[in-house]
């Protein structure tokens, strides 16, 4: 289906006329349509602004990713560009704007109606994933003093330009924040009504420095369909909306799932080979560095291991379950620590728990490892030494999976990034360690 | 803080009056409220529901997790329990009576009114993942023949007793939806001016049994507040609103990081040890058949190690550089394959480029490992067969971490869950292979 509207639009392009392609856009999401042209060259992407209306090309510009909205500036004069500007929340302005080379960026700011400049560039001063960096500065806010009837003509007038009327914020004449009311509850009331008795006063917000993801997780805990964003003093200076908290929901939890995997958050599959292996080696180069901690420590038991030649096959598996067991419990913990720090006192039950936890199933795994070394090695004590093995290796495991993210965590930290560099290199090494260490003492019973 | 609120709780509890406790309960978010109590005895929590006005005690179900949820209903009497319902989202009562033992469900529901028992009826038979398990019923729809002015008397009408009016839907006389009006436009237009002239014609909605991650990926893509659930007929069922969706979005992402890390999404810190045991130890059991398959591999070349036991020290590191490349490839495509389908002909260049990267990485690797393992065991050979098997396992690592998740995408199964088996299975057999049959095929050179 997407492949008919392409060449549909690759008609409309060559030979349609502006109806035809107006008539198109209307016919798509703004979304759609921007990954219909995701794939388009720059000449291509620049007959398509040709053809665009000005609030198209708004709506275009607030849906494309960054890669692509920045392919589209780059076909658009200032002027246009500007045009396109007038019909866009500020906070998409800004997200675009700090893509640019800085050259582009002040030439373009220069251009700006004073108002709209002094907005942009204070915008501008926020950490990309702050909450000064993602909030809006188009929403409605109500003097207390208003009635509900004024209120009504203010949200007919401003309403239409913001994001979300059903919240509103109430403020006090130094226009600092003093409640919420719900539009609900505001189109139910009586029209005389003061808008200071229907308001709620606490009201759930954040300041500009707020981290992003602190954001995100207080709309997700409260159910808000935004958030406020308040100077020191409370006065408000913009809000945070729920579709933009999606966006962080997603991207924070991209990063873990990535960053656990050893990749960078910035990598997909489209990513050149070039930066990708810019992004992947140092990670592999660091496990490397692991991996020979942990070749040493077999190289210690190298007179071991010429005595009982099997000893080789068989503490891969020890090693090996060590490090499936441990990266069970740092799955458990980074999750956990994603919802905010523990307290060590919290820490003492479920530690205990995976400490258990890992010695039942190092003797379970043990036993079953034990009873199958046996007959196949024709040798009782090799599968003893491997269920002492299993058990003591699961223990490091359980010990290293808890510690490491909750240390890793209290240092500040991210504890998907490090954990399984750290819990892999104990599991190798101490893994190799029990079951060589094992064999070299109970060596008389197995040649 | 908390601890300082928990105290005054309980002090309210023993001695306090019920307006003591209803000022408190105010002076709080009804989600912060269900936290303190979490822990709890039931003898409390019986004290506490037993101070609650029934509204306030309606917010607190909405608001408590599903364990806490049931342990509140178990002190609540069917009377009380009904009487709290009465305040309460039609999908929040059914989230909970989904919870309940099958004998107090069925009490429950036959002591409502018939009207309720039959929506309640209809929405337990959805399942709970799919998009008519999570809808609400609460939402305003109008036909398209109203004027505006009638329109806002409906609103001021049902508003209040649904969770969003941002966006309203338009239905026909059959009450199918043709349309959608954002509230914003409608308190701009002229108080005469009909629907129907205002509505948007195209809704993006879903089926009641459309999946719930599909539900969340089309309001996260689109930037709905709500998406309608409709029949066949295109006939309106209900809505799911956005703060559901952040949930849905939770969720399925914590499935996706525990499952990569081989735990069940149902397991978190709290979780017993009986049933952790339960549900951890069948995936360590997989990857111990894994581990078998892996040590076997290594058991063939037993002939070739007790001629040069170097080889087992230095093993080790070729099949964990296989594994550790291999997981990053995995992750990229497991968090490229959540977003959707990949068709096949998308997948030559970035498999190419994967290939690449695993020969590049590999021959970086390699060649690092190899120049420490010369001079260390003092035999050139022995660095060129670690420098070449390294380019063939992370080679094997790009192919089987690319095509797993790939493959078992297309069999309609979870990447997420099964692809590290996979690859590390292979990685880890195929790793030894390749070094050890290099070194058998070497040995003249070894010795």
């Amino acid at each position: 289906m997407d492949d008919e509207k392409t060449v549909r639009l690759n008609e409309i392009i060559d030979h349609g006329s502006i109806e035809d392609f107006h008539q198109f856009y209307d016919s798509v999401e703004p979304i759609d349509f921007a990954q219909l042209i995701a794939d388009f060259d720059e000449e291509t992407i620049d007959k398509v602004t040709t053809l665009m209306a000005d609030d198209d090309l708004a709506s275009l510009l607030e849906e494309a990713d960054d890669g692509l909205r920045i392919r589209i500036a780059y076909t658009l004069n200032n002027e246009r560009l500007l045009i396109a500007f007038g019909y866009m929340q500020k906070d998409d302005i800004v997200d675009m704007l700090g893509d640019f080379e800085v050259g582009r960026r002040k030439e373009v700011i220069n251009l700006m109606r004073s108002g709209d400049r002094k907005i942009i560039t204070d915008l501008l001063k926020y950490p990309e994933e702050s909450a000064g960096g993602i909030m809006t500065t188009a929403y409605v806010s109500l003097k207390a003093n208003l009635t509900v009837s004024q209120s009504l003509d203010v949200i007919r007038e401003i309403g239409p330009r913001t994001e979300v009327i059903e919240t509103l914020y109430v403020v006090n004449d130094a226009k600092r924040l003093i409640g919420s009311v719900d539009l609900k509850i505001l189109l139910s009331s009586p029209r005389t009504t003061m808008i200071g008795s229907i308001m709620e006063p606490h009201v759930i917000c954040v300041e500009p420095e707020t981290d992003q993801e602190e954001v995100a997780k207080l709309v997700s805990r409260y159910d808000l369909n935004a958030i406020p964003v308040v100077s020191k003093k409370r006065v408000i200076l913009g809000i945070i909306t729920v579709d933009d908290v999606i966006d962080v929901i997603v991207q924070e939890y991209d990063e873990d799932l990535l960053q656990m995997g050893g990749v960078s958050r910035e990598e997909s599959l489209d990513t050149t080979l070039h930066e990708s292996v810019r992004m992947r080696l140092p990670w592999l180069l660091i496990n490397l560095a692991t991996a020979f901690l942990a070749s040493f420590t077999v190289k210690l038991f190298e007179s071991t291991i010429a005595k009982v030649v099997a000893l080789s096959a068989i503490m891969t598996i020890v090693s090996g379950m060590g490090g499936n067991a441990g990266t069970q419990t740092v799955s458990i913990l980074v999750r956990r620590l994603a919802q905010g720090d523990i307290a060590w006192e919290d820490c003492r039950k479920p530690f205990l728990k995976e400490l258990a936890l890992g010695f039942v199933d190092g003797a379970v795994c043990g036993a079953v490892t034990g009873v199958i070394v046996w007959p196949v090695y024709k040798n009782f004590y090799l599968g003893l030494i491997v269920f002492l093995a299993m058990i003591g290796n699961l223990l490091v495991s359980s010990l290293f999976g808890f510690l490491v993210p909750v240390i890793i965590k209290k240092l500040h930290w991210d504890p998907a990034i490090a954990s399984t560099i750290f819990l892999t290199t104990a599991t190798d090494v101490l893994g190799f360690f029990i079951f060589l260490g094992l064999a070299s003492l109970f060596m008389p019973f197995l040649v």
